[in-house]
């Protein structure tokens, strides 16, 4: 077998996605359908995201799709970061609309507007809220999952008394997207500022969580803005606060979208398919009756009960007793990322046993019969542990930080290239100026990612000038 | 207090959804925010109907949006009966668009055309997938939750082998409808057919359950569509069958929207605003302190513990320990429809019991302390039967069965408006003709709402032509 996934990655990437059946195209550009199995791990990110947002005291609410298009004209930075990207309405019911109406990239003009409406005293701050929506962004280039012109995300939107609350949520939201997306995703992220170039249009300050994927590049997994009183003074978000006086309100954002799908895919999969963290699997195990099952009615039998038990127990089960041969089978479950599977013939009968094969292991074990609806959920806990931590492990090999300069730097790019090896993320000084950060990019490919706030070692002087830097970050090439 | 809700129902509608903070308006004509009280009625609408579909092995998924103007004129009825509604996406990111994208007033067309690709052999039907959406229908008058530009839905879509299993589905769905508006919601609803006129565009067949308003107006709460092959024809919906011929497959649609919010409320509030059912309230019980209840810590302390153990119990439970006067916290938590008001103070501290308000009851009662969890969850179950009980009584009041000639059914209405009442729902004999349901509606401005599958009366003759009835029919004016 060639190894695909190593040799083109994004060729890789589309025949993974396509064999397991998550998505497929639609007519329209850059538009996908998510199918049920893609559909549902969106479905548990939803789950684990709104349970935080609970626990912090954050409620759902919905917020029109269609942004006139004067809203957006109010804050500059804004319409000028989402313009380029934008599709427009401009007739409905048989008649010419008489402003056009923006299918929204992101909601802070629509909820701006509304917070101007309902916050009038300190009393009503923190006003906190959050929104699952569809959003549109007209790009030139797409990706399944990780680039569409419609996609499905989260944007919370929050507004505060004072620039500490605001910034405190700020960082709140990117350690809640971190944790998360560790702890559900097995997806370890890198926590840090984004430099003011990539930062979202109209923030003062954004934050991101970074991905590597297994072919070295970046994806930005969530971000979280602080956006001063910018918006505020924009859409008039001004209350009464304590000494009587109205005074601006502070804001904040954070979204995570529906490319965490694509990460997740890109992070855990391997040569033989999808691999899914078993938090987030719509089936977690799969069991196969093997051998002469069928002169044996009890190996039915006896899975159909283990399937019970398994489903009274929380886990998402199936049972594959179809016509087509076990090889086939796993192969199957395979392709489409099933943690789990667990072979059970007349031998295995005979020696109150089942086969277990974990999706992220070579080999097979025998398990015992009693006990095993634990056994199994110990498995699923341990390949959600491990997942991440060979992801970690990954991720740490394509990690370089001994590159102090742009020759080294693409030195590095074509050694690795040389190697078929990917060049991975580079930890480098930089000394903050736009114009070194644009040199990185136009002579390497290479983005900042962020500022990481614990780098893993500090980088004193700027990769491209040689002066003192004034920040460590990491570069890489991203999704 | 002047009863506005009997004097002028619209005024009470739009006054109690403003007080109950529920909605906002948005600048753009007929599209509403859904704040978060009102939105999280629609999760909990959400997370019983997902359990429902769950059962019947339907799974979610998302389609995009956007649906080329071509896709629409692939089945004559359906664009027919859309294109006065859509909006049109006519440009994005600075060009215009080759072929005008409409805003998803329903997604047949589109799943029809990804159906068209993924069903091959009888092995892949039926099929059967859901989503949860926004959509888009230009009407010309609006009205919060029951009627907006934008809407959220859930649009349900099977492929069947046969008319006899896409029949069993549509059936079943609707049925499943009637439980859950009836069991969750408290809303009784009259299931049946929807007349030819009144059929979804491009079905064979439709059927719905209708609700009843205080104000005797019917609400359209749940649709079922048998489309036959119509939509398999235009979308080229084959598969190869048991014969090894290709053959079109029957298909099947159904929905619920956000209008089930605005139903709810009608059916259950009265002049003090909101009354919720337990079941979707945001907050079930709010625990109040009463009496000089701030010199004595022991109060809060006890409402503390309560709410703790009430929340470990599953209960949506809130403290109100704000300084406004018990009188204003009861106005307001009224007013929101929260379901149980629980009132604690010095001397119910002494008794070991608590005063307990039921939303829907006049009088409080006092309850003991021992076992206050239980018999606050018993008090809601209670009430969640309770109220569907009262809407049924409601409804029993302003059924008409005794109208046998068209000057009949005018002089009911006549006689209704003289008596500030409302003309209700009427059943009357129908021989089944358009013309004679045209001549109902332009003179009397009543619609056929269904024909019930167990009408509690049969009617012999046809209401305006007197000839032989061929349904026994519901007519209502409706939102």
């Amino acid at each position: 077998m060639s190894n695909l996934q190593k040799e083109d990655f994004s060729a890789w990437y589309i025949q993974t996605i396509k064999q397991a059946d998550l998505m497929d195209y639609s007519p329209v550009r850059g538009c996908i359908i998510f199918k049920p199995d893609s559909y549902e791990i969106w479905e548990h990110i939803q789950e684990a995201f709104n349970l935080r947002f609970k626990e912090e005291g954050i409620r759902n609410a919905y917020f029109p799709m269609l942004i006139p298009e004067s809203f957006f004209t109010k804050e500059k930075d804004h319409i000028e970061g989402f313009s380029p990207e934008l599709p427009w309405v401009t007739e409905a019911a048989g008649e010419p609309l008489e402003e056009r109406l923006a299918l929204r990239p992101t909601s802070e003009t629509m909820i701006g507007t509304a917070f101007s409406d309902w916050i009038n005293s300190y009393r009503d701050l923190p006003y906190e809220i959050n929104q699952w929506a569809n959003v549109f962004r007209w790009e030139k280039k797409t990706l399944p999952f990780l680039r569409t012109s419609e996609f499905l995300w989260q944007e919370g939107h929050t507004a505060h008394e004072d620039e500490a609350s605001a910034r405190e949520r700020t960082m709140r939201m990117l350690e809640i997207y971190k944790e998360t997306i560790e702890g559900l995703l097995a997806i370890p992220v890198y926590s840090g500022q984004k430099t003011p170039s990539e930062r979202f249009a109209g923030a003062v300050d954004t934050y991101s969580v970074e991905a590597m994927m297994k072919d070295g590049k970046a994806v930005q997994a969530g971000t979280s803005h602080y956006m001063g009183t910018k918006f505020a003074e924009a859409f008039d978000i001004k209350y009464l606060n304590r000494d009587n006086e109205h005074v601006l309100a502070h804001t904040t954002s954070w979204g995570v979208s529906t490319r965490l799908i694509g990460a997740t895919i890109m992070v855990h999969g391997d040569e033989q398919g999808l691999v899914l963290p078993p938090a987030i699997a719509a089936k977690q195990v799969v069991l196969v009756p093997v051998g002469p099952w069928k002169k044996k009615t009890e190996i039915l039998e006896r899975l159909e009960v283990l399937s019970k038990d398994l489903k009274a127990a929380g886990v998402r089960v199936l049972i594959d007793d179809s016509d087509n041969s076990p090889g086939y089978k796993f192969n199957e479950w395979e392709l489409r990322g099933v943690p789990l599977r667990v072979e059970f013939g007349p031998r295995d009968l005979t020696n109150n046993q089942v086969m277990i094969k974990m999706r992220d292991i070579e080999g097979k074990e025998a398990v015992s019969l009693d006990g095993i609806v634990e056994s199994i959920q110990t498995a699923l806990a341990d390949m959600q542990t491990r997942l991440l931590e060979t992801a970690r492990k990954n991720r740490q090999q394509h990690e370089y930080t001994h590159i102090e300069t742009l020759d080294e730097l693409k030195e590095h790019i074509e050694n690795k290239r040389q190697e078929g090896e990917t060049p991975g993320f580079v930890l480098v000084g930089w000394d903050g100026t736009d114009e070194t950060e644009e040199i990185i990019k136009e002579e390497t490919g290479f983005t900042t990612r962020n500022i990481p706030f614990d780098p893993i070692v500090e980088k004193k002087t700027c990769i491209v000038s040689g002066k003192l830097a004034k920040h460590t970050v990491w570069l890489a090439r991203a999704y």
